[in-house]
């Protein structure tokens, strides 16, 4: 994936012309996925500052440490590559890139004492996140990269099937034990590396972030699985709620809800919606079902390099989704003290339609 | 590890201390080890901003995202927690905790995007790094750290007897495959994390940052590993060279030469020696064989909570050792195209003289 040179010739056509729409006369990256994403190389997130300084009309320069030269695939048709050594000053090398060039766009994970150091190096300039830049191109993917989505979401489907044909036991298990052994089949089934997996039980089940404990799980408990990997630089993020035992009608009920919710959210998730109205879409029905206080987060994020980016499906952003955005559907609803439900897919807006990269069974699977 | 608030206690104080000394008026500490070091809680890398306001005479705020508020230890004792909901502003609600505030100190690896929004909400401030504030009191590890230090050090020993031994085969595997393996002993040994893991054969042993890929190594190929994990939230890192076959006279005499710089590197390491002396120490050995241009890097760097901290054994460092400080010495020779050797432990700066805190083998072990 991306290692056609011809693929980030364009994304660095796109980049420079948004640049100049928008009047940046240079772009910095540093750690972060916009620089895999326009040159195929991924900084180090250490003291040693690499940066990639873009200026608006001349030729990009990557700056690294001399001891990570050798990790970077040479693409002088790209960039030009300058190595610093270990009592170089990295900021002044792009200090004397960026001249006397004013208004500029730097990573969005870049570290703050580089920026800082940066700042001091070159007083009286306008900075921005380069995400100003970026961020809506990296959005919309292009087939390469949904292939690669596609592919990840796979895999986590097949750790969800796992999870649903019992071949992960739950019960009698701590949460912890059980999340690592779905990292181990995340990475089994093809990813890269394991990115988060949370493992929520019983009365857990109703803390959307919890983190996998000791707790050990018991009979007749919600559990709400929701993991991910990398998968040749690519996200995959799915949540899938079983319960080990027969649910309760309170349960079943609340499920139908989430369920509800999850559907009428990928509805809407149409090309031209608003992300807040996709938003809207699953609210409304966890809203009108008289569990609207119990669905705190936002019904879902962009994904791509990172787990998290735009677009993000949330009240007030009046964004309109573009062919090519991929992003999650998860809906949920949590009874603090009690337990807790959500059900989430990784869901792209087409010509065609919503298409979801997941196809795990969407039902309240009973588990062992 | 450091679930005593006393330990809290104690690091806010001279936290203040500092702050004072340096007339910082606030500090604003996110993702990164200063935020758990200070008071157990862990940032998690996200979109969402969690940040610990701690003004110099007030009572400190945690901002966090209302999702993630269950994840926080509640040390009321210690900071006022603030859930922030979905459509909340984070960066206006620490704007609102800095008020007129002047000298704002920020963590160095806080994303910039939430600098840039924070020098937004906030014009006219003095912005510094919080290392500034932070750093040496770090750099000074106490007891506790120690043991972690330790704890984690006598696991990485314990994987590079694997490989000494022969445990982990070399010969006709790929590098990948053999870090694979490194890595699954490091959390076998203990570790909760893999932080990294470099085994770079043949010519790629003269790379010293290599990245382990496809390379099937060989007969007779000199192999530098070097990982390392974290366990308990603190880091190991070691480097053993071993060669797969009887090592030629120019072998043996240049990791001789390796081996008699890290010797030279550890005696210096004593309280009060100047940092850049500990790394002159390790160099003049290695520059006095005629090797001197193929040491490209520094002698070593501290260790903590961050693989790579303060202090830096590095030319131009003129910082004094003190006592509790952890870092490594890692001399290492590179022969570009042909081979190289690294030998790497984790020291500290006792009252009694410099601590290894590895004991792992140190001399060319020959392996299958």
């Amino acid at each position: 994936m991306g290692t056609d040179s011809g693929v980030f010739h364009d994304r660095l056509a796109r980049v420079r012309e948004r640049m100049s729409d928008l009047a940046v006369d240079a772009l910095l990256l540093s750690v972060g996925a916009d620089l895999p994403w326009l040159c195929g190389y991924e900084a180090m997130p250490l003291e040693r500052l690499t940066m990639l300084v873009v200026p608006a009309k001349e030729e990009p320069t990557l700056i690294v440490p001399r001891l990570e030269a050798p990790r970077v695939d040479d693409r002088p048709e790209l960039f030009r590559l300058v190595a610093w050594g270990e009592t170089d000053n990295p900021v002044a090398l792009v200090g004397g890139l960026i001249g006397s060039r004013i208004t500029l766009a730097i990573g969005d994970h870049t570290w703050s004492r580089f920026l800082l150091a940066l700042q001091n190096e070159l007083p009286a300039r306008r900075w921005h996140p380069a995400s100003m830049v970026t961020s809506a191109l990296r959005a919309a993917k292009d087939n390469a990269e949904l292939d690669c989505l596609a592919r990840a979401a796979a895999a986590a489907d097949r750790v969800a099937g796992a999870i649903h044909h019992g071949d992960i036991a739950l019960v009698g298990r701590s949460e912890a034990e059980v999340a690592s052994d779905i990292g181990r089949r995340l990475i089994a089934e093809g990813h890269d590396k394991v990115a988060f997996v949370i493992v929520a039980s019983g009365p857990n089940s109703a803390s959307p972030h919890h983190e996998p404990g000791d707790r050990v799980i018991g009979r007749d408990e919600m559990v709400v699985c929701d993991f991910g990997g990398i998968l040749d630089g690519y996200c995959s993020d799915i949540t899938r709620t079983v319960v080990t035992g027969e649910p309760t009608p309170e349960m079943q009920d609340m499920y139908a809800v989430v369920s509800e919710a999850h559907a009428a959210g990928l509805s809407a998730a149409l090309i031209g919606s608003r992300c807040a109205d996709v938003d809207g879409a699953a609210r409304d029905v966890i809203a009108d079902a008289g569990y609207g206080e119990f669905f705190p987060h936002r019904t879902g994020h962009g994904i791509g390099r990172d787990v998290h980016e735009d677009p993000y499906l949330v009240d007030g952003n009046h964004t309109l989704l573009e062919a090519g955005n991929a992003f999650s559907v998860e809906p949920g609803i949590y009874l603090p003290g009690r337990f807790g439900a959500r059900l989430e897919d990784i869901v792209v807006a087409t010509e065609d339609g919503p298409w979801s990269l997941n196809q795990a069974d969407h039902s309240l699977v009973v588990v062992g």
